[in-house]
């Protein structure tokens, strides 16, 4: 039996994307040889390497003045490799602090140069997304820093900053979650094991513009521009992470597309929201209403010992991944795109028999 | 028909291992999930990760004063890493130069403070390994970097050098090759895609007494002591990758371990070697004799348009991957572990019959 993966990531892929990676792993392509067994170098490889890159375009419109990019580090590469390019000597990186991974971000910035917590709420415990800032006075800004949605404390910006300066997100846990304007955005990261793939690529899109701007100093592979020059192979890519981020991609495609995910998203989050909201107070969301993350659905009960038979009643039906996060406790459920409907349709069942049997 | 693959890298992979690989794509261990579906604190990951630690110790005699570590970026990130953490101010880094690999990581110490060359084949095209250098004085040297294998020109170091200085090798060309003595080094770093598995993650072998003597003021996820304490797990790791190479490790053991694959290795680079040594000039080694590679053999043919015609030829046989580096021409038989026994005496056999219709 396949199970209910509600992994906050490493998480979920689609069960027709491993199914056709199993079928093609020991032979790509007529080749006679495993995809990853492939020179970087190749047609056959560069041809996946490339549709990778058009599919990513295709489907979250992506202007032809933004460069694709597939690094390796994951986000907290990122994390150095955002300021050591772009925070310059005299200028300030601007953050918006909406939970550990936004902070994490800070900090390692703030190892480059100059910071500022333009808004927080990390007082409230990261309930929501901060609303009371200004951007009136961020001119000699390097950057604005945000984190689009977070998966600890299971918030995510429903409308994004109208930034004067560029505006940089992690986006690690919800891209392709929703329909974005990618114009809003001078750069947009991603690891790829939320909604992409496996681990071990991160997506990169850049604004041109933007990334001349960039500082030269920087040591060759930690810079953007050594990747973009390179279409991503200036050193050998992960290759085989890269394949299934393309294999999720059609995924996606064939759903619809963005849009179309996006209203089976908000379905699937809808499930398990209700289930919290009609609980009369037996499940309490971490999260105000009005900043719910459609991907990471975090709810306490009303004591450890509860949680501790929920969690463990959830395990021996084949619920994976449901303890909160150990900074937080409780529970999250992760709805990331590959985690099917009927999952999170069975979930809400089972907390609604819970409550039921133990209220 | 599964192809004669002599690719550089990414490379051949067992077969039996991606078979298993296939075999488990779906349904990892009775989880109802992918290994790649898995979360990086889950116990069913960890036992993966914990077994490609201890294998890989078991397998090169790595003793319990060094750390193991599964990074991200390739080599090209160990050129930066290396001199971010080890080489101080006053100190310098020495290199010995044998390709292009080394003169990269030289390039990138540099970036970062003094260096010096201690020797270099640099003018003789690097067709072998510099024996004429004195490390007498070295004293206030950082460390010796040294390349134990250049894929390019198809030469390896036989003996390393006796050290009064930390030694740093780059082995991510013959890694489990030939047995070596690993207490002879202070670091050693290979990027998994030749002879450990897929592209996308990276084995660092550290010496812990080297490490404690690590700069502070280094990013966060640059710092070998962040992966060091957290076994690899401060941030996701790239866990599929990592669970093919402890496959590949698996399958070395069962071959029995480095030392029975150092013997095949022996036999495979022999067949190819003596192909060109009794064609009569018809091929001609790039390496000399004393310097060879058992992982990377490099030869030309009399003319271009010969070379075009056998890598054609060649191609039509299902053989892969023999054009030489595209700095160098010529021909290039990448034999790594993977690549099996029947692959080399078939491409010599090869080899010895367009010898005989074309000269």
């Amino acid at each position: 039996m396949r199970a209910y993966n509600f992994n906050a990531g490493p998480a979920a892929i689609p069960l027709p994307v491993l199914e056709r990676a199993q079928k093609e792993l020991v032979n790509f392509n007529n080749t006679g040889m495993s995809v990853m067994e492939l020179s970087h170098r190749s047609k056959d490889y560069e041809e996946v390497h490339n549709r990778a890159n058009s599919l990513l375009r295709e489907l979250l419109g992506i202007p032809d003045n933004y460069e694709v990019l597939f690094l390796q580090g994951g986000a907290s590469l990122q994390f150095t490799m955002i300021p050591m390019n772009f925070l310059k000597s005299g200028q300030t990186g601007h953050f918006i602090t909406t939970g550990s991974w936004s902070e994490k971000a800070l900090k390692e910035a703030k190892t480059f140069g100059e910071t500022r917590i333009l808004a927080s709420s990390k007082e409230d415990n990261y309930t929501h997304i901060p609303t009371n800032y200004s951007l009136n006075d961020v001119e000699n800004g390097a950057y604005l820093h945000i984190t689009s949605n977070n998966t600890i404390f299971g918030t995510q910006w429903k409308e994004y900053p109208q930034s004067p300066i560029p505006l940089i997100a992690d986006m690690s846990s919800d891209i392709l979650c929703t329909e974005i304007d990618v114009e809003k955005f001078d750069l947009i990261y991603a690891g790829a094991q939320k909604n992409l793939g496996p681990s071990g690529v991160t997506v990169v899109i850049v604004k041109k513009e933007f990334l001349e701007t960039a500082k030269e100093d920087v040591p060759t592979i930690l810079k953007y521009s050594t990747h973009s020059k390179n279409n991503s192979l200036y050193n050998t890519p992960p290759t085989f992470a890269i394949y299934m981020l393309s294999l999720v991609l059609e995924w996606v495609k064939e759903q619809g597309g963005v849009k179309q995910i996006q209203k089976i998203n908000e379905e699937k989050a809808g499930y398990i929201y209700s289930a919290i909201d009609e609980s009369n107070g037996f499940y309490k969301g971490h999260a105000e209403k009005n900043s719910r993350s459609l991907m990471n659905i975090t709810f306490t009960l009303q004591n450890e010992e509860l949680t501790k038979k929920f969690l463990q009643e959830a395990k021996e039906r084949q619920f994976i991944g449901l303890a909160g996060h150990r900074s937080v406790g409780g529970c999250r459920a992760s709805t990331y795109n590959a985690v099917p409907k009927e999952a999170c349709e069975a979930l809400a069942k089972f907390m609604t028999e819970f409550k039921n049997q133990n209220s």
